[in-house]
């Protein structure tokens, strides 16, 4: 292990978000170690950084699988540095009527994003914990903090996540963890909101979706608090956003 | 199907609290359907109901598979009554420490306290639907409402239980159905706690632990509550508990 | 002071709901002693009380001025009877942009609707704290949980004797008080409805608007509540309420 | 009205938060209004700021009494600069049991705590709307999320001053304003705390007692932030806290 290195891990760095997030961290030095599952897709965002002249390592793996995650982890702490800070950035927002929703539906949904994120903070927090620390940051949305109508599958796994992430800032920030969650409400500039939402992206020249880049200033802040003014949850919105 | 019979479904029925229910439905009249994965356990429960001059039948089913609740909830409507009352009751508050917390074990509490009410509260739901009436009641928790020290994984699974009754409640309610969630906060009056917590057991005598036919009455009067007053969510506590 | 009397002491009886739960209690067996600024428009409630055989008095008393408060609560105990149940029922729900509110205004919202309050509940938690039992009801509303648009003051004074409630409810709980906050959420059946909002009031006839009687059911409830298991705060709204 | 120069006015700069408020946007080329009611324990502050290049000007102020506020703004806006930053910074924790608590100081708490707030924030909200931008910061408390024993009147205020800034966000942010409420969660390292508090004072070794300095930099931090991505609330406790 580089001990002069620093690691910042993205899990689900596959969206923009994530992407943003990698990019920001190398920015100020950090080795983006960024993951999804097929990771063909991820060169583009590792050929960016790289570009800007920072270090990033694109990973195929399936942070669903126990295995895969814990040699991920084990991996990057052994090649390439210690893993400083943590964002687990996997969504899956797929709205659907509590009524047809299927059971392999609802369990994929709880799987991708709360299953996911346990067992890959997990697996840092444990190495964190021997350094005494290190952040873990949690994407998290509106549907985290309360249910809605067509949301139960995507609300109940969002509300897993901030459990978890509660719980892991409540037992690990008196051993020097800093563990907060993001609650992210409202659009992002994505090519997903581009093509399926064609009216919220028309809001883009308002200002009225949130752009990756800024979401990432925000993560970036939160790693940079010093312990004595530690944050554990902040919303982000649109200024035009109702809520 | 039987019109003239109401049937009370409790998943769950094995501990004091979810056999409380059952009785109190089954003195207001109520045929009380009481599940457990192995039926023999459920035995003295259907006994003691009898012998009250209620009806009540027991059935070994597992709430995790998909299968077996949906041919659990169709017996009982082609076979007993209609289900006017659904009740959820699983827990498992199994505390350990993040770092500890196997990702089975994890798995396996969200798969019963969470997955499971999914499962046997969608099946309700979808005959409820269709009579444009009925209640589903979910026992919940304060680690329903935040996570702690301890307990990632029930909180998990309790908030992920919390994030369905309220997506439900916001979708179903305008369709006719009751959805509401109780959170009890403190001990109940369990062999459990008796064994397990003498000191907690011995505030009894000062009405200290929860009365478990006390959070019946609670049941059953979320049940009774005419529609345009609906209650989603209480809180259930001892007077002495600190919160 | 009568101590075969059990008193109901209801601040704000001037509205439907509060009438209803004057009638309610009344009909349990409580003297109900209902207060308003202004008594003649009590009489019309002490009258409709007497016709059904309970024991009411109306009192003319300001909420707001504290020797008002302590003389009112000082004549009940002594000329009546124990106050065994206590209802803070007075709202205020006048909106404004926060641009445009006076001064004025915003303190006489929270004046009436949080400050009297506490004068009211203070005076009577010092008489049941004597007595190591009593019950402290307030009705609250939505704007008691968040703030929104053209509501500052009225939020305000909702969130503040919400904080109100829940102080009183830890600090005087394990002395014995049971102290209860209901959130009233949607519209009531009341002249002010009918006659201001007649689109909402169309809604009566499918259950869509909260029936007084139906709500003073839920404080006679909570009144009733054995200590092992008591309530602290739960919702009402109407099945088909948007929320 | 110069409208080169910025102005951050902070209302209540005689607390060690406040003051650090003040230095920090001073630092970023912001002319610091700050006040207190009397305008002679300013001019340490107002010294310090211009020892360190910046701009300040320590105003005697009321902010419980609305001519007092409308006059500071009004000479504010006339004589030095547009407000571009608004901080309400007026605590009043003063513990007292709800039994013995007077309503005297019930009602000074509030005002002082949160009527200042509504009277100072909607002066300066009066003109940031015309401009179409501004931010609007409050200091907040746990006790503004949750009541707790002994803490009813300081719960209240806070819980007020959250709902304010809670609806003037709500009202205000599709306006072009940014309003955000800070929530404070731990001992700040001030002379109070050192001399009531030595125990607490002494955590400060290890990082346990909030720097002011380090709060003031969410201050900036929230009003550096695009609009694009604004953040309502943000809680701040030292790394070792208890929640």
């Amino acid at each position: 292990m580089n001990n002069d290195k620093k690691v910042v891990l993205v899990i689900g760095a596959g969206d923009a978000t994530g992407g943003a997030i990698a990019r920001r961290f190398a920015r100020e030095g950090y080795v983006a170690c960024v993951t999804r599952r097929s990771a063909d897709k991820l060169q583009p965002l590792v050929d960016a950084i790289r570009a800007e002249g920072g270090e990033a390592h694109g990973f195929a793996s399936d942070a669903r699988k126990e295995e895969q995650v814990q040699e991920l982890v084990e991996t990057i702490e052994r090649d390439i540095g210690p893993i400083e800070a943590f964002v687990f950035n996997i969504g899956a927002n797929v709205p659907c009527s509590i009524l047809d929703e299927t059971a392999r539906k609802y369990f994929k949904i709880w799987e991708m994003a709360c299953f996911s994120g346990f067992l890959s903070a997990q697996a840092v927090a444990r190495r964190m914990v021997r350094r005494q620390r290190g952040t873990l940051l949690f994407t998290g949305a509106t549907a985290g903090l309360r249910g809605a109508a067509g949301f139960a599958a995507f609300a109940g796994a969002k509300h897993g996540i901030r459990a978890l992430a509660q719980s892991m800032a409540r037992e690990l920030g008196p051993l020097g963890l800093h563990v907060a969650h993001v609650v992210v409400d409202g659009a992002i500039d994505t090519d997903f909101i581009r093509e399926s939402f064609p009216e919220k992206y028309a809001l883009k020249d308002q200002d009225g979706i949130l752009s990756p880049e800024h979401i990432a200033d925000n993560y970036w802040y939160l790693h940079s608090q010093p312990r004595d003014a530690w944050t554990f949850e902040l919303d982000l919105r649109p200024w035009i956003e109702r809520w």
